[in-house]
């Protein structure tokens, strides 16, 4: 964090005198409509800063006005500051300075983020870099220490497996606000030792353990899953979620994500059942730079919540002063009262959320859509550059699917099924063509693989899956495969497979599209093979090529990059791939590709 | 604090057993009408509690109750234990042990409480007995460090004057909430150093800064103030000062105590003003012990906030999760929900609040308004036992007044006038008789000393006062005398004041009331010359016989007894009295009690 920032009894005695009219302020905002989220009014008051906070908030700031006083005049909507209460950096394929480069924008002055990805590749060091990028900010990123890695023990290999004691440690750092989201919600209900211990380290720092509860089980596990410590959930879908979430004394995080739609379906616990908002809070979880770069940040979270029929000042309170009270942070931040950071936004319509000028910690760092302000780079180590460890070059023979020595034509194999808007996927089987010893894909079936990158260990797991529709010979590979970001590889052609799998281990991570010998696209994600230094402007250009590059090969899959990205994360049913093999995530079990007639329950 | 009592991180694998069925609930309350605070909503819902905490709380906690588990039907409200946001406990006369007595029966089972009298007799070592004592009781007392001893630097001397070096350390201790009222409300407007510095060490340790700001001025000062660090303020008296707060970012904490009605004028920004009523909060401040015997504590404060218009599920939000979330303790208690502290309470009405059960962290500690369980009492040391230092017994001569030399038969006086129903009291002028080279009362004047007794000065101040309507020759002496906590003796009779203190000194404190050469009533008081160790029925018993004394000997003045104990508080205007002198605190200057002629203004 900028040194020069003071904490507010640092500088409470320069904030006292400028209210009191002894010492000119910094900064002096005259003749808005505040949005006061404390009370839930609009005032036609003043604003007066200084040392980066707020020092007077009241209905006549000319006696702050001095002969260096910078003196802003506006009549619109005078609004806090936004809040995202919680979200990936990682999910925008940008480090967090140039996330916070494109959605400071919009209006977001504060993330509350859980760099779960990068914990994943590198472990305690990788989340470490993500949280002094984020303190080099000029807006507020605090950073969740993510909980969960692996998400499957023993049912993946990460980069790095997250103890109790990392937990531990990372509570101490300057930044860490809390436990990022705890995914493992089985192993709480059923008492697992590593994820109390985890949460308990938390809760001794004083800070906020962040929830995920992806089960519509309302009954007594998910009453003992609030028992264990959890304080919130973003993982809700529908009205019953949130009130149950809310009823339990959590709060509901209500998200609207590039791909999630789950603020409609459960703000009629507000909007309807009349609940008290207090309790609600509204995020992104997860925004891909297109959706930064086209249409916004948490400006288009709040503006949706208003078309959802929330009333705005509401709206505005669970995305500033609702999100600071939970984080502990209501004296620091989300609102414009004395003390508080000075995060600002200039707006002419609290309803569109138009974002004219963006002020944070006293300095204008946005106007009309504009960044104003620099966004500092840490020097990326070598270690977090270079995280693509294959071992040696890959070959297409590693990509092929040897068939049972049974002599058949075909031979029976497991299919993971890809659902067009769902995240599960189907375990589906089918008869594939069995041609010099390997099994081929056919029709809309191609293959699938997970290429170890972590250790070079060089295992490459085999696999099938349907429903990209892909045609000719082709192939993706992507080093953004959650959770545990190995490489996922889908093609119609081993040798294509190879091609993109090396072009990855080249450029250091990314998404490279190769159809008929050629590369069609490439993201390169050089920072942990999950996110780029460059500017969303052209990272979003390069992921939308990419995902052209996909239509060209035949699929028209909605989302087609992102169910690509998931097909290894197997804490989702049906069936996954991993770099143990091919998971049934329905019984948690490995299971192999090929099928032996009758024998299947044996298998496991 | 009772050592079998842990942390929810610590009971937490017992807490989520329990909810999902695997393991039996110490005691389930089944078929109640829930209130959560956090919805705003009455649930049919059950409850189960284990280790002292909630475990489940939902629909049906059948699957919680084992052979062992003690199970209560109630198809009443269930409500959770009510909180006082800010008290004085020596304000009832009564040590900690014996103040939880009182209110556990009324349903009070947290409470924020602020030992500032003892801080000014004892400071840190007498703040550290309240707050251990306040550890040992089965319900939850938090201690506020005290902010101000002395209250006017300068114009007092106190037992013990209180440093940030003081602060900081308290802020280490377990019981510590944060820092007590910031009532040197002039000195954060002026920025004086100790005070900021006592803030910043509340601020870095995490806690609550409690504010008390006295004054009307809204304007700059009030801003000021604001943007010095405290968090809350229970001084407002009308609706603009409790809408002024909140929209500073404080909360506005409204109170109901045994002489102060401030619920009633400001609770009207959230009925009628309609205002966000997060940031409302009840408390008490100051109750005495015929209150808690007759009337109530915070359940008195609820009702009468209901009376007054509020809805009763605001109101209840008001004096337990409000409160709670003030002070960071919004996952500990507040609430009935899963992992805080179970303190509940069972009432048929959510109007009237009749408390017929009360549960503390799990255990019934009150049945129909008799107690059910111990409050144990600290050992109190000599020290604490040992306060009352006047040196030699006083005689008459010592509150003799002499004449002037000048042979006149009368002299110009200053008289402290007590207003009845005021704090404020009057400077007065009169010429009273001379009869053998001392001034003597006359009329509804009489005389009015304070009495050094921390340090065994032997110095008496001697001055005039009127109002009381004392009559014959009479005497009552009170250790209790804000904030410097001396002793006041106010008297028509020399040798009667004499006598009054001297008894004091006898029984090591309390009120002492004489008329015609005989004791009329006696409150002994002997923890700190403020409080008894003795149970509330009996401390009430004998301080409505001292005040019916006080009517015995002429005086009927509402609150004659407060009026006489804060005839010290040399920050309340306009005439005080003090170990130094006669103070004028409207010029906040020591003046002499005889005017000489036309020199007024040379005097100071």
């Amino acid at each position: 964090m900028d040194n020069s920032f003071r904490a507010w009894s640092e500088c409470a005695a320069d904030l006292v005198a400028v209210a009191a009219g002894r010492r000119p302020a910094d900064l002096v905002i005259l003749g808005g409509q505040l949005a006061n989220v404390h009370t839930r009014e609009i005032l036609r008051w003043d604003v007066a800063i200084a040392a980066g906070r707020f020092a007077y908030v009241g209905p006549d700031a000319s006696h702050c006005i001095g002969p260096k006083t910078e003196v802003l005049r506006w009549s619109g909507y005078v609004i806090p500051g936004l809040c995202d209460g919680h979200m990936h950096v990682e999910s925008g394929m940008l480090t967090p300075a140039e996330f916070a480069r494109a959605v400071i924008p919009h209006g977001t002055t504060t993330m509350f983020t859980d760099p779960h990805e990068i914990a994943n590749v590198m472990g305690l060091p990788g989340v470490k870099l993500m949280h002094d990028e984020g303190l080099m900010q000029p807006v507020n990123i605090f950073t969740q220490m993510p909980s969960c890695a692996p998400s499957a023990p023993g049912l993946e290999t990460t980069g790095y497996e997250i103890s109790a004691e990392d937990v531990a440690e990372a509570m101490q750092w300057p930044g860490i606000i809390g436990l990022g989201e705890m995914m493992n919600f089985p192993g709480v209900v059923n008492g697992d030792a590593q994820m109390l211990a985890e949460m308990a380290a938390t809760a001794r720092a004083g800070k906020t353990i962040g929830g995920h509860y992806a089960s519509p089980d309302l009954g007594p596990a998910f009453h003992a899953y609030a028992a264990g410590g959890p304080a919130d959930d973003h993982e809700g879908t529908c009205e019953a979620d949130a009130v149950m979430r809310v009823r339990q004394g959590m709060r509901s995080m209500m998200r609207l994500g590039s791909a999630w739609y789950d603020v409609e379906t459960q703000i009629t616990a507000i909007t309807e059942k009349g609940l008290d908002p207090r309790n609600f809070i509204l995020c992104t979880d997860d925004c891909h730079s297109g959706t930064l770069v086209q249409d916004g940040h948490m400006n288009r979270v709040v503006r949706h919540a208003i078309a959802c029929g929330c009333d705005p000042l509401v709206a505005l309170q669970m995305a500033t002063i609702n999100t600071a009270t939970h984080f502990g942070l209501e004296r620091e931040l989300g609102s414009i009262a004395p003390g508080r950071r000075a995060d600002v936004i200039f707006t002419s319509d609290l309803r569109e959320l138009p974002i004219q000028r963006v002020i944070a910690r006293g300095k204008t760092v946005a106007l009309a859509g504009k960044i104003t302000t620099e966004c500092p780079h840490i020097a990326w180590p070598a270690e977090a550059r270079n995280t693509v460890h294959m071992g040696a070059e890959k070959s297409a023979a590693e990509f092929t699917i040897p068939a049972p020595d049974d002599g058949a034509e075909v031979a029976k194999v497991r299919v993971i099924g890809v659902v067009e808007n769902q995240a599960p996927t189907q375990a589906l089987e089918a008869e594939l063509p069995v041609r010099g010893g390997r099994i081929c894909g056919q029709g809309d079936i191609c293959q699938i693989a997970l290429v170890e990158r972590h250790r070079a260990r060089g295992s490459v797991t085999n696999g099938f899956v349907s429903g990209f529709g892909y045609q000719g010979e082709m192939a993706i590979a992507s080093t953004v495969a959650h959770d545990s970001h190995h490489m996922i590889v889908v093609g119609t052609c081993a040798e294509h497979m190879a091609l993109a799998a090396n072009r990855l281990a080249e450029v250091g991570g990314g998404v490279s599209v190769w159809k008929d010998g050629r590369e069609l696209a490439l993201v390169e994600l050089p920072i942990a093979g999950l996110m780029s230094d460059a500017p969303a402007e052209e990272v979003a250009a390069k992921a939308a090529a990419m995902v052209q590059a996909m239509a060209d090969c035949g699929c028209n899959l909605n989302n087609a990059y992102m169910q690509h990205s998931l097909l290894a994360l197997v804490v989702i049913p049906d069936l996954r791939i991993s770099d143990l093999g091919l998971v049934d995530v329905r019984k948690f079990e490995l299971v192999p590709v090929v099928q032996e007639g009758g024998q299947e329950d044996a298998d496991a």
